[in-house]
């Protein structure tokens, strides 16, 4: 049976030293944010998913979702009473906002409290996660009779909240979207079409779900141009908050999934469900990216989230497996044979795993502030150069984490051996569960044309030497510092990879495209890896630094310098790699034709 | 529902131009491998496996095994019957000893097969699969009578074999076997233990089940140079041929496994099963070894042949599906969109799925004919050279093939998008189905153990040293045909990163022997990536002579020039990442202490 202790310590770490949350404290939200109430939120929050999400884990992929011959569904044993806890002992409302009844926390801390939860519980993690998309929607787009008929509830998680893009025909491609919205002459509109893959789509927990919904109006373009975007709820909300008629919005199906079965994939079936429009006609393209583009960072988390369990499952099977010997000499003679530990390769695993799951720890939180300062920065300079990083690396936190969510849940599984492929000791799972992040909210794919199509020549490529010139900053402090310059110079060769790489794509994307889009992927890797590392080299200088004054635990710190170091030896190297296939180019890879491609 | 065409045209592409098989004519066998027969085994063989095999698949997937109260074992609806057709047809024999009523094909001839029947239903290839590894222990060391008693019988499918190693402590070190062996005191033995996770130990599709064991002899040592091997029959065989007394040998239970539903893997009961020693008491590592050399070879098999079934689909998938527009303008105006083929990311994927799985499929048939070779080769010298090129390739051929197999079939996954997350599709069966092959018959990591710490350096290097030259010498050649110079410009870098990892093992491995350890699974792959960009370099050279001479299909050979120039822009640009990440050496790997690896 896997076990999860949340990782209290390292995020700390991560917000004290690299996140460096003190400095923010004349910030709205993070006045409240004090050290005491962190702790408070990382040791309760932690101990709360750890006892109560934890142990449905299994659970859930067991049982999965159940639909019933009426289209009600009913969640996996223990999710509705571990739902009304996680609601009436206010972990809902930990990030959202005060206006509607949220505590407000910045986003940064609630992310942390999500890592956790994600980890203790992807599936169920999800319920929750779905509904701040909706809230996310409605703040920014809602009209003030929307806000206060649905927010409140679904702030509180008294009710929940999805997401309703995709279509059989028409995944990434939102412009084939065929449901269709008819006003019905009083301001609503009936909605009517098929909508597949809807996470949360329906289910027990809540007495109503708000489900925002992309549909066309008559005479839309058919294009991604024609769409809108409406809230349906499943339960008409009358003028006084009760509850009125059931909406004709119903669950046909459940799908069966590789993974992620505790939460309930639906088909949705819309029959003239009465729905009112979220922000203007013909532009719920806009209002769609703000659910998308939190959403977005949500499932980088999940690469983490699910990776962090396996990891650490890993560990502690390494410590208690006894298989083999040393390469050096029996290290406990009197044993049998040796742990698991002694052997490098699974050394090497389990280091790749730290390194990354550490790294990407750091990568999420500090993303999370750059959310933060984003709306909150004093200056309209700090709020830029904030809104720029975010919106650069949010393809790569997406993207690149959750490949190596992926392939940190492997290498777990990996290291059990034979047991790894056995259900019950729980491996399996996570890799199962972690391979879904890699496709949802937008590919892997997507997501790399979306930094090299779009982020990275935005307002001419200003993020991307906002983000250029921050990491050659910390390499040049980084350098200077004999604890840390192995690790700065080596970043500084990955920071050159990818300043090369950009140029190649700069000097060849308008010839060809393609040229491009074929890098878009390795590139989308390299950036995340220089990102990583960017964020190795700051805990390093952290570490050397405390380690100098004599604060923390010198144990600790001397993990994270040993830790970095590997990220730099081990991981790093990649990047040389990535650039030489990005300039490649797209001829081999297009020259082609379809019919080609099978040699059968 | 996913297809499945047997890629006989490329297979066939190898057999003539890679493996020469025209050139080993004077060879027992290969005599009656003409290209009349060849083709009949690779078209009949084939149409077999895709029209009976492959459609119980998902079937076997969805079904699992079942074990009965009284421990016997039904395998998936249709398998019984399937297998029946499997063994009248003669299928079963193909490649089996001629002295024991098997048809002698070549090695490589029956291997061609074998990835067809794999990419069919890789569950279902496990049964006979494994019943190879008992013949081929019970040819290498069994008595005359043992060989008389079983080999008949196994060779023509009418009983199965098994190989029972692991047991609940006892996975890769297989010195802390419990297994017991007492004598009987008539030459049998009673054998008593708990053996787990044994493929086709125990089912309805045969009459018999013919299980070799490792077991312990009373004072044998507490080490791997303690085990024996026994040969230990699920129903008595009497003297006379017929059946007996049921064997107290039962399967305990079935694992519930991320994958191969439709093989039965058991924990298996021995409570004095009578059995019969093969080969010399306590030399039962080697014997083991013969039937697990076979079984690497296999399972590196299944890697490439999951690979092409998933790889195949996620061609037609992307030719039927439609989404989005080329980057270069629509491709098809007329139509509501493009198909996924004109994204340079989706091409990357396949043209790395494409110039991977032909690259293993020569490399698999490459190998199979060096196993014929090392017993039929007319002089010594070729015997040797085959040897030493298939011992030191096998861990290469599994790990690197099992590696990237998992790899092709999550891209594969990836291509279909959030279809592709969905059982029905049937893509993430073979996810599930892959990652098995790089856990079983020795992990990848313990591969790249024996390609490190034994083959490379046995006879002083002798292995490596053919292999480089031989690498070297075709491209000496490739490199003054205008057709293949830049590929093989490309593959003498990488093989100059091989050379160069192998001198730094050699510089350092004495003095610390985990530097080798920590650079084992990298140098595995690296020496993959050359040893295929080597069958590509031969590829590209025999499409570039016989389109010269204007034999063969135009098409189909610029096809072959195209995805050898994909593999060497592509994908040989790996080696030199690996190369640095060997030489960060073992200090970071093992730097830190165990209890550190936890930030929690």
């Amino acid at each position: 049976m896997p076990t999860y202790t949340p990782p209290v310590r390292d995020t700390r770490f991560v917000l004290d030293h690299v996140v460096g949350l003190d400095r923010y404290s004349n910030l709205p939200g993070f006045e409240a944010a004090t050290p005491d109430v962190v702790d408070a939120v990382l040791e309760e929050g932690g101990r709360f998913v750890a006892e109560v999400l934890f142990p449905l884990n299994q659970v859930g992929d067991r049982e999965g979702c159940v639909r019933h011959p009426d289209g009600s569904v009913t969640t996996p044993t223990g999710f509705k009473a571990a739902y009304r806890q996680f609601v009436e002992s206010g972990w809902a409302t930990l990030g959202n906002q005060p206006e509607y009844g949220g505590q407000g926390m910045p986003h940064v801390v609630s992310t942390a409290f999500q890592e956790y939860m994600i980890s203790s519980n992807m599936a169920f993690a999800m319920y929750p996660g779905l509904t701040h998309g909706a809230i996310a929607a409605l703040v920014a787009k809602g009209t003030p009779e929307q806000k206060a008929m649905y927010l409140p509830r679904l702030v509180s998680g008294e009710w929940g909240g999805t997401m309703n893009l995709t279509e059989p025909q028409c995944g990434t491609d939102l412009g084939l979207i065929r449901t269709r919205a008819e006003p019905n002459g009083d301001g609503s509109y009936a909605i009517t079409g098929t909508k597949i893959f809807i996470s949360s789509g329906e289910h027990d927990l809540t007495d109503n779900i708000i489900h925002l919904v992309l549909a066309k109006t008559p005479g839309a373009p058919d294009s991604s141009k024609g769409i809108s975007l409406f809230v349906v709820p499943k339960v008409i909300v009358n003028e006084d908050g009760s509850l009125g008629d059931r909406n004709p919005v119903t669950c046909g199906s459940i799908e069966h999934k590789m993974g992620i079965h505790g939460n309930s994939t639906c088909l949705m079936n819309y029959d003239g469900a009465t729905g009112w429009l979220v922000g203007e006609e013909m532009k719920g393209l806009a209002a769609m990216f703000i659910m998308m583009n939190a959403a977005r960072l949500g499932v980088g988390l999940q690469g983490l989230g699910v990776a962090e369990t396996a990891y650490q499952n890993a560990v502690a099977y390494a410590r208690d497996r006894r298989q083999g010997r040393a390469l050096t000499g029996a290290a406990e003679p009197g044993q049998g044979a040796d742990t698991l530990f002694v052997h490098p390769d699974v050394r090497r695993m389990l280091m790749q795993m730290k390194a990354l799951t550490e790294g990407l720890r750091a990568l999420c939180l500090w993303g999370a502030l750059q959310v933060d300062l984003e709306h909150m920065g004093v200056t309209e300079e700090e709020r830029q150069l904030a809104g720029d990083l975010i919106g650069l690396l949010t393809p790569v936190i997406k993207g690149y984490g959750t490949d190596m969510g992926y392939a940190i849940a492997t290498d777990a599984q990996q290291v059990y051996g034979g047991h790894g492929y056995v259900a019950e000791w729980g491996m399996e799972q996570y890799v199962r569960d972690a391979r879904i992040a890699m496709i949802y909210e937008g590919t892997n794919g997507i997501q790399a044309m979306d930094l090299v199509g779009r982020k990275l020549m935005q307002n001419g490529g200003r993020a991307a030497q906002s983000m250029l010139k921050m990491v050659a900053d910390e390499i040049a402090a980084g350098k200077a510092d004999p604890a840390t310059a192995d690790v700065a110079a080596r970043l500084e060769k990955s920071l050159s990879d990818l300043q090369a790489a950009s140029m190649w794509f700069m000097a060849n994307g308008l010839q060809n495209p393609n040229h491009v889009g074929a890098g878009a992927v390795p590139y989308m890797h390299l950036m995340g890896i220089v990102a990583v590392g960017y964020m190795w080299l700051r805990m390093a200088s952290a570490a050397a630094r405390l380690k100098m004054v004599g604060e923390g635990d010198a144990a600790f710190l001397d993990a994270k310098l040993v830790t970095a170091r590997f990220y730099a030896e081990r991981i790093l190297p990649e990047t040389g790699s990535l650039r030489r296939k990005i300039e490649g180019g797209a001829d081999a890879v297009m020259a082609l034709p379809p019919e080609m491609f099978l040699a059968a």
